[in-house]
């Protein structure tokens, strides 16, 4: 296959996760025979450096010419006192905007190989295997705001067409996985929460291979800590997914191994990392690539179609991390801490290792 | 001391774990030289019953007479298929509203010999003493709801004054404490966020002896997992204060041992388990009475000003566990589990032989 693909490396620690995932791409591309495109642009606190604007057009216009984005991440110190129009984070709500990406995923894995860095027992963190589906471009944060003298108010509200298009991907998801899906709402007091669980209804038989419950905010953000591994898609609005996303990313026990996903019902779509910026770490080639590499296996997976190379790119990930491979953000002893660069060679060499394997085993059929 | 005290058992294990505090409550009146009078009155799905209303007039009118209310818990299969006004649960809306009662105290303690029950590592779960602050009659829950053809809205709404008035009571209550306020919004997308965080900053110089930071609601529901010990008292609005107070819950391993007060900014106030009705228990005489008799400890203090009597129950339940002794719910060994009665006379065992020591301590000065 031929791709195009967008790449965003953004600041601080962005240009060097990126170019770390890029070099697993390029792996990839080599071994199953793709062939990846890519155009860099700018975006966030680099974009404002260099154009005076987060998101400039020409990167607008690149990304529309690909198939995919691939961002590291945006902000800093250096422009937090930008005004608002002028911050980096601004750059990366417009290229959703301009896009329309409506849904996004935030996967949760566990790595046996982590589970002494997660604030929860082993056991009860083994074996997680989520994934939450948050509308994103809807709801309370972009509803009509209100200040008077004596009060201020925000407008929680959903269009139908907004929570079917949310839903019917979460469908659909839950289908390429195990086939269950947990809607969350509070419809047991919010109007928004009664549409979107009647949608949810309704929508029921179209996908009768799909197993769903509903499940109220509060008493999901008690399950994800006593009975994580129950979930396998999670569907919600706006607000409550940034919440229980949060939430959720602290049972790997680190944000760098966290991917995401915004895309938009098409084949489209943006991939980044959950962590930020780490301007702290920036330039040293320390930063932890994973989440990055992650976000590439996402990509595949979701706007490619490539199953087995996104698989492929996991299977790596973790094989390295079993081996005792950690960088300095994750390794219990510094000194034996690889840098960004060294690890992500560790990744190549293991698909380059299980090529040669399966290569082989071929010969011999 | 002399205090009236409505007693609203009603509905599954309620009557047996009220029975069990009260019994608690009276061991102190009698070590401390306090009276306290008791009234018995319905709520819930027994007052459904006997009167055909969840909350009958005559309740509010003992409740009115009373210093403070001690309810069990309501609900259960028997009125699931009631209409709204005929809920169990419709009594205990009612009796907050009645009663202007705008701020849900729930605190969280781990006890050392519990956290083997918790889903968060033993260091991780270890020293935790917080107390969250959740206005409760007002914002998002509250405010006007809306549905058309193709969409439906929520209104979230704050006054001034709302917030003004439960800020105020956080301030007080991290003064009685260590010192330390976490206030908790969404500052950089809600306006009501925005208003309440302008708020605490403003009341901040009247409570100079008071360390203050604000939060993002989605940072803290990962940091009440990965460093609860953090915290000292969290205040914030309706609905994070539902989603936070829900998840920090799971903290100490048990809902058995969670007590509430919802209050209204005099010494007035409700107290009651967090726990519910658990029909499947209901008679038997197992249930875990810890929730309701610290729930009696927290209306001894905030309601009647006695500390040193609660915390006097609360070194009591300690102690009882730190011996070992649990009952069913948290009994590693079910055969050695105790019933609800004999739990609660080892508390009360554990009150009188303190009392003895220090009374043979206090001859000798
Ligand atoms: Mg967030
Ligand atoms: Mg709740």
């Amino acid at each position: 296959m031929e791709k195009k693909i967008t790449i965003l490396p953004g600041d601080g620690i962005g240009p060097e996760v990126v170019a770390a995932a890029v070099r697993v791409l390029q792996a990839i591309g080599k071994r199953y025979k793709h062939e990846f495109h890519l155009a860099y642009a700018a975006i966030g606190g680099a974009a404002i450096d260099q154009f005076n604007t987060p998101l400039p057009e020409e990167t607008i216009e690149t990304c529309s010419q690909s198939d995919a984005i691939l961002l590291g991440a945006v902000g800093g110190p250096k422009w937090d006192n930008n005004p608002p129009e002028l911050r980096p984070e601004k750059g990366l709500l417009q290229i959703r905007k301009t896009f329309d990406l409506f849904a996004n995923l935030r996967p949760v894995k566990s790595f046996p190989s982590l589970l002494d860095s997660s604030p929860l027992k082993r056991e009860v963190a083994d074996n997680v295997d989520l994934l939450i589906v948050r509308e994103l471009t809807g709801g309370i944060y972009f509803g009509e705001k209100k200040r008077t003298e004596s009060a201020a108010s925000d407008l929680n509200i959903y269009t139908r067409e907004e929570i079917e298009r949310i839903v019917d991907n979460a469908f659909e998801l839950a289908k390429l996985r195990r086939g269950r899906l947990c809607s969350v709402d509070k419809a047991n007091v919010l109007e928004t929460s009664r549409l979107w669980r009647e949608i949810v209804e309704e929508k029921k038989a179209q996908y009768p291979e799909v197993e769903v419950e509903h499940n109220l905010v509060d008493s999901v953000a008690m399950k994800l800590i006593t009975n994580p591994s129950h979930y396998d898609v999670i569907v919600t609005d706006n607000m409550f997914g940034d919440i229980l996303s949060d939430e959720a990313s602290v049972i790997t026990g680190s944000l760098g191994v966290l991917p995401s996903a915004s895309i938009r019902g098409d084949s489209f779509g943006l991939y980044e990392p959950v962590h930020g910026s780490a301007p702290e770490i920036a330039g040293l080639g320390i930063a932890n690539p994973a989440a990055t590499i992650l976000s590439v296996a996402m990509m595949l997976r979701y706007s490619f179609g490539m199953k087995e190379e996104a698989a492929e790119i996991e299977r790596a990930v973790n094989a390295v991390f079993e081996d005792g491979y950690f960088t300095r953000d994750l390794a219990k002893d510094k000194d034996s801490a690889l840098t960004t660069d060294e690890w992500t060679d560790k990744v190549i060499a293991e698909i380059d290792t299980n090529f040669v394997a399966d290569s082989i085993m071929e010969s011999y059929i």
